[in-house]
């Protein structure tokens, strides 16, 4: 039996499109001689709906998506997740389930039964929890079609103080023949092999063939990696489909068992993987809100050299402006290092100084100033100057400001709010600054595209005379190590500073970091790499003392 | 028996503080001859924790907070929320429980079996659903003792599609002789009555008294009102506590069921309500933040002077700035009537022409804008001046800047980012146009605060010469009818016009909705007056299409 995996980039809430690519990948099993097409989980609204979830007519959408999909499978069979409603009085209003379609009928439904409700995401918050079987019967196969955690009874967690779900009623209990399961898992570079582990040891652990498809394409700060796996009965991968990239592949369960044809194991080092994730986080962002535009401060600085490199790989150079916006404090470099950066790059760019706007402030407020020592409001002013004329651009040209902020920086407050921190997205405030570093070097492995003088000068803000980032914060590879600790493994500072560092100094770093949250709350939307980035998924008190 | 209820205003994450004002209300429970003294919902960390209940150092200081409060309690019993580690090695990693408490011990505990997974609550995220009984017996007295929505066998939802939750284990079918309620529950003006009905008809149903313990203030976006209940078997109020306040009041059991000295019913119109709750609100912000300077735009339209009016109730006339920022598109009576206003209030203002900024800008864009008519651009940079200039006050002498944006302006995106959608937290952000006039007439009722010519002159952003709301808008009591029931009922495009309006402003309206999430993505928190306000209650995908 030959059976396809669709791995698909949908957009959320747009049925139309969605019902598209479905059909086109059903008409494409249906030309490989397959009896059975699979898609991912919520794959008829897109991953994740959120609260359109919470509107009846939206629901309506889906179900009528899926009777139009069942039509349209005509001697072929498709497995699709979309929310169905819960017709039992009590309970939530909705489950999240795989709908087993064909000849204009739902042949079977499982119910997901592992809801997820951590980082982003809230399951619970929409979906009653599944009880129902798994299994059912296709073409002589018995065949445990599983949704997302409902196959992971071991969690690839960061933090020990997390424990797995429920372990549920196991599929593999009832010996299928196949375990199918159906997903839509973010990416996280911290997790790229454990997340494979699962199903592999889970196939070898019962001796049983695992298919998973996840979806891919980015849905604002959610970039799915796709990486779907076909695994054989002893847990080795005879086929995994690409990161990042749509692909609907078929294959014979018969050549699978025998080993025939296996494809090579797909290798990457992380830092290709987050450098592809952030590009299609950024393409996906403007494909899906149809913007073609972008626009970016260019400081000369690594982040906004990172950020630039990285949109124009996802946008091409003719859709991506750059804006220099020296001030009295920009060194020389700032400018010239900014102008070859641009002319690598091909994009455009415009010189334009904020020495006029940032005078007539300080006339503007001098009565009211006269008596008190300059300090960050001045600062301040500097950066939120740039915010209204990068905006500016943005507003008349139909452009969408780019967001430079790394994720560093965002953790210590270190940026200023509808300045530095203004943009539509941010395009690494995942990634801390040490990281940054590697990511340009990364940019650079075949050709030298960030001039090397940027990758090795100090960083520095350029907000008052001779500044430096060390002035005010620890090393950057220090801070790091504290903020990782801290925000990515919740530890707490004692645990910190058993790992050699200075008490003042995770002190001070924790301090900033518990302090800023309004600052962050107010922030763009990150493009998440790790599994905790700032944003939704960290869920902080604003007025808390701790 | 004497029994006490303590209605408390908790700081999260700030245990020393919440340990004294426990402490002291269970000083004043043991003066008033009480056995039992009963707090509200995790009382112990201040609610809601949020994230920090990921933090184990955050959990052992909870138990720390724990037993030392268990030791305070000699010759009385307490009872108190916390979170306690969930031992069993599946689940989540904690329980959301009440404790029972006396001389040192904790002598029993209940966990929470129907968490919340509603608008802002996301308790699913944490705890693991309690299982075990809630009965207790204390000095011969059956109790059962219940966590916020365990007694709600009925919900008040507005929006028919949402469903009850399970149906517990009902407590009352162990036929206690006393039912006590836990919880922290926000204000919502929609709500105030069908919550105390839930009480009322539990007790009446079951012939069981009922006493309900709420907490009080606000943290962040959320604001609690207390209004903690005593009722008795019949289904009567016996006592309630003030809305919006902190009370430690003990009762007789037997005075109860006597019913003597019952309190008169209090009874406050919705309206005297909500401006309570955002008095609560912003007083709660600045108080456990630390600061107690705020600022704000003062343009002499109805929204800015509501929200100065409510500072100035909130933190006193010494600790509230305006600033009047004229453009030359400012009419005349909008300085005018803004210092009247300031008069009025007692408190201090600057008038600061942004002439000089406006100007400034325009020339330095000129080159690269020559070609281009004058847009939304130009007025979105007024507004930007605007917030720098209020910012730098902010910056300069640690005032924190009040957002005077309304729910209406923020559902439709009529307001600039980082420009009048600034600030720490926005006052009238969940409050509706037409129900900011109906705020002026409360904040007048007794004598003319707000002069009546601010209240009926037609309402203007004043971004270009002779601009009115009404250019872009539909009027207020139109669009305030239709967002009201798109945002807060959730209810489909069709079935709005089926209420008589214009299919054409219907669809407009839900686009500018739809289309401006990614404005309201980087608004601040939004003081919370419905059960639907914007913020971390709502969560709606950004580059979706619906």
């Amino acid at each position: 039996m030959n059976i396809t995996i669709a791995q698909l980039n949908y957009h959320i809430g747009n049925f139309e499109y969605n019902k598209i690519i479905i059909c086109n990948a059903i008409e494409k099993a249906r030309a490989d001689g397959s009896e059975l097409v699979i898609f991912s989980e919520l794959c008829i609204p897109g991953y994740p709906p959120l609260d359109l979830l919470d509107r009846i007519d939206f629901i309506e959408k889906c179900n009528a998506a899926v009777s139009e999909i069942a039509e349209f499978c005509k001697g072929i069979t498709a497995i699709v997740g979309s929310p169905v409603f819960n017709t039992y009085p009590e309970g939530k209003k909705l489950y999240n389930s795989a709908l087993v379609l064909s000849e204009g009928k739902i042949l079977f439904r499982t119910n997901k039964a592992l809801l997820s409700a951590r980082d982003t995401f809230d399951e619970y918050r929409y979906f009653e929890p599944g009880t129902n079987s798994s299994i059912f019967s296709f073409k002589g196969i018995k065949i445990a079609l599983t949704i997302g955690e409902d196959l992971r009874d071991v969690q690839p967690f960061d933090n020990e103080f997390e424990k797995s779900g429920y372990p549920m009623d196991d599929p593999a209990s009832y010996n299928p023949d196949m375990i199918i399961n159906i997903s839509a898992s973010p990416f996280s570079h911290t997790r790229i092999e454990s997340r494979k582990k699962i199903f592999t040891s889970k196939a070898a652990r019962h001796g049983i063939p695992v298919v998973t498809v996840n979806q891919t394409g980015a849905n604002t700060e959610l970039i799915f990696d796709g990486a779907s796996l076909i695994i054989n009965g002893e847990g080795k991968i005879y086929h995994q489909l690409p990161y990042f990239e749509e692909m609907v592949f078929s294959f014979s369960l018969d050549d699978l068992a025998a080993w025939k044809n296996p494809s090579p194991e797909i290798r990457h080092d992380p830092l290709s993987l987050i450098r592809k994730a952030l590009v299609t986080g950024i393409r996906d962002y403007f494909r899906k809100t149809g913007v073609k535009k972008c626009i970016a401060g260019l400081s000369g600085g690594i982040d906004s050299v990172v950020v630039l490199c990285l949109a124009r790989e996802a946008l091409g150079p003719e859709n991506v402006k750059a804006l220099l916006l020296p001030s009295r404090y920009s060194s020389d470099h700032s400018v010239s290092d900014s102008i070859e950066l641009a002319h690598n790059l091909g994009i455009g760019y415009e010189i334009i100084s904020i020495e006029k706007a940032f005078s007539s402030f300080l006339e503007t407020l001098e009565p009211y100033f006269r008596n008190c020592k300059p300090d960050v409001t001045e600062e301040n002013i500097q950066a939120r100057i740039r915010a209204i004329l990068l905006m500016a651009f943005a507003n008349k040209f139909g452009a969408i400001l780019l967001n430079t902020s790394n994720k560093s920086e965002a953790a210590v407050g270190y940026g200023t709010l509808y300045g530095d921190m203004a943009g539509g997205i941010a395009v690494i405030g995942d990634v801390y600054k040490t990281d940054v570093y590697r990511l340009a070097r990364e940019i650079n492995r075949e050709r030298e595209i960030i001039p090397e003088k940027i990758i090795t000068k100090p960083p520095s803000a350029e907000l008052r005379p001779d500044q430096l980032d060390t002035d005010s914060l620890p090393e950057y590879d220090i801070l790091d190590s504290i903020l990782y600790q801290y925000i990515d493994l919740n530890k707490p500072a004692d645990g910190i500073v058993l790992e050699n560092y200075d008490r003042s100094v995770v002190d001070k770093v924790l301090r900033l970091v518990n302090y800023n949250e309004y600052k962050r709350h107010q922030a763009p939307p990150v493009l998440r790499i790790s599994s905790k980035a700032f944003g939704d998924g960290r869920k902080m008190p604003i007025v808390a003392k701790y």
